[in-house]
């Protein structure tokens, strides 16, 4: 029944099922569980005037507040209209000939891929090892890949990669002259996260961008705000260029500035997250579900008794993401955000009716 | 010091003249005087709580909207993070090889048939005739032109095209093989819209796609709004393969079915703009100051004494166009936005008094 290539069509899931959206609890999306800060919203209340301007096209107080936050230069920013429109308009300003991405992995790399004609090549991460990148991944960036995009933690399997790897991996790419995109966009969610980000890199590899967003995190998807980031001036220039100058909201703008000020929610999040995201995994390995590493705020699993649990749970009025139309994932697979506590116990709940180990 | 090659960085202007965004009359850009209705404002406070779900990817309730408004099918809709996103996507997923443009015109179709290495060749409107498009631009389309973007009325010169003209360039691009872009964004601002639209003429030619946006007349350009209409379903289809899903945010869509609902209010807006409209035109004439035909929202005009009316009205915290950065325009030609009585006021009183023509 999911039909749609990306997670979060909670509209057609329920016109299809017959559910109000409302009712419907969304574990398709990864979603910080605690909702959209006090403290953003009324940004974006106070915003709504501003909106019969024109957006500021280069994001000044947003970028502003971003170097703070990062510690890298403003200069080294490019803000966009979610972190999709990014991965859009890296393909569109590069359109490189051949990519190679990780598979499986967040499909957004590929469709923009496709759109500017590059020739896409895979490099398959065994189930047998858990879906871990592993460094054999050097041999196939030869000097003909224009780009590599690799997701960490990864999109849907939640494996975070090894620091060293990566710089090894960013390295051999900047011999090739290829650009690789890091996208960090679950990075906040990650414990330590300092020993795996590679923003601290960027200033050594000027073939890096760093891809992040505030969709995640700070629970605005709707609003849509994302950036990159790269020490290699020209690659922010081309990124500005290849796409129209007001794409970020005026809206969007505010919600991110206030966002930055939101450090204790950010803490406070990834603690409840990792709390939630354990009673999860261990009610689940009570069912016999097989589950892969998690460092983000969701889980990916595999069920090998043959249930359609979309549909099944979708029936309870619970929304989870399929993984069947996934490169190298069949429908045995699946991902689950970790959501509050409330509405982890109801899936958890479903999941024992259902798969019957009650 | 008009340096970005876009009317409306309010944020710009006011660094470099150091005065805040709050004080600058901002008539640089097309907005409705009438400001962001409340209707509307209080829809997108309503959405907020929303934008904790990713948007609908098919924006459903608004082009359901759309379509009642327009008059046409729900399947000939794209909607669009502005209508400069509809521009870039038009661009991206036709790769045309040959485009025809009028000039001078709105800079984005330039800027986005670049970014896909389009060759661009221009019609070039005479001063001697108004600029007003002749049907001579017919010899101009030929087999090898893949597109062609009109604005009418067109931005910045101000001037409508008449429908029978229209419609003979159009056919002649439909036999041509051409796709022709018709950008409507200011059509709702002219009286009778109906005589001039081309919004009928999409059922009997499927190479046509008209663009509109809700940027000017409901007065939220920091929203970003805009969609594009075509009979032509694989078009429709490609738009939305051409970038990210969910380019619409939450808000917007929001902010765009509340719109729907403001007949009242867009009437009243056409009359009270014709109406400040005349009063601009009337003073300014009186200043010597030439003024070419307007239908919509600004007037376009030319200043014949060596002034630079940009900076001078600026030091008085009026912000207006300067047109020097357009093809086939110099720094003689200005454009302002007609807004409220006491703005226009403030505005005329300050020419009178650089122009010195008391």
């Amino acid at each position: 029944m999911n039909n749609d290539s990306h997670g979060a069509d909670i509209y057609g899931a329920s016109k299809i099922f017959g559910i109000d959206e409302d009712d419907i609890i969304d574990f398709s999306s990864n979603i910080n569980p605690f909702g959209i800060p006090d403290n953003v919203q009324e940004a974006i209340i106070r915003s709504i005037k501003y909106s019969i301007r024109y957006p500021d096209i280069n994001s000044r107080e947003l970028i502003k507040g971003l170097s703070n936050c990062e510690k890298i230069p403003e200069s080294w920013f490019f803000c966009s209209n979610g972190a999709a429109e990014a991965i859009f308009r890296i393909a569109l300003c590069m359109i490189p000939q051949n990519a190679i991405l990780i598979s499986p992995t967040f499909s957004e790399y590929e469709q923009a891929l496709t759109t500017v004609g590059t020739d896409v090549k895979y490099f398959t991460l065994e189930e047998e090892n858990g879906f871990k990148l592993t460094d054999k991944i050097i041999d196939d960036i030869k000097i003909d890949t224009d780009i590599v995009f690799i997701c960490n933690p990864n999109n849907p399997t939640g494996q975070i990669i090894d620091k060293i790897l990566l710089e090894k991996i960013i390295s051999h790419c900047k011999l090739m002259n290829t650009t690789i995109v890091i996208d960090e966009c679950f990075m906040d969610f990650v414990e330590n996260k300092e020993k795996y980000s590679t923003i601290d890199l960027m200033e050594k590899y000027d073939n890096l961008i760093v891809l992040k967003a505030f969709t995640k995190i700070y629970a605005i998807p709707g609003i849509r705000l994302g950036y990159c980031m790269s020490s290699n001036i020209n690659v922010i220039a081309n990124l500005k260029k290849s796409g129209p100058p007001w794409n970020v909201s005026t809206i969007a703008q505010a919600a991110g500035v206030a966002s930055l000020e939101e450090r204790e929610y950010v803490t406070k999040s990834v603690k409840y997250v990792k709390k939630q995201r354990q009673y999860l995994i261990d009610e689940m390995n009570r069912l016999n579900i097989k589950i892969y590493e998690a460092h983000a705020n969701y889980i990916f699993f595999k069920l090998i008794r043959k249930i359609n649990l979309y549909d099944e749970l979708l029936k309870k009025g619970i929304l989870i993401r399929s993984c069947s139309n996934y490169r190298n994932l069949d429908d045995s697979y699946y991902r689950i955000a970790v959501k509050s506590e409330y509405e982890n116990k109801i899936l958890i709940e479903n999941l024992k009716e259902i798969i019957g180990n009650k």
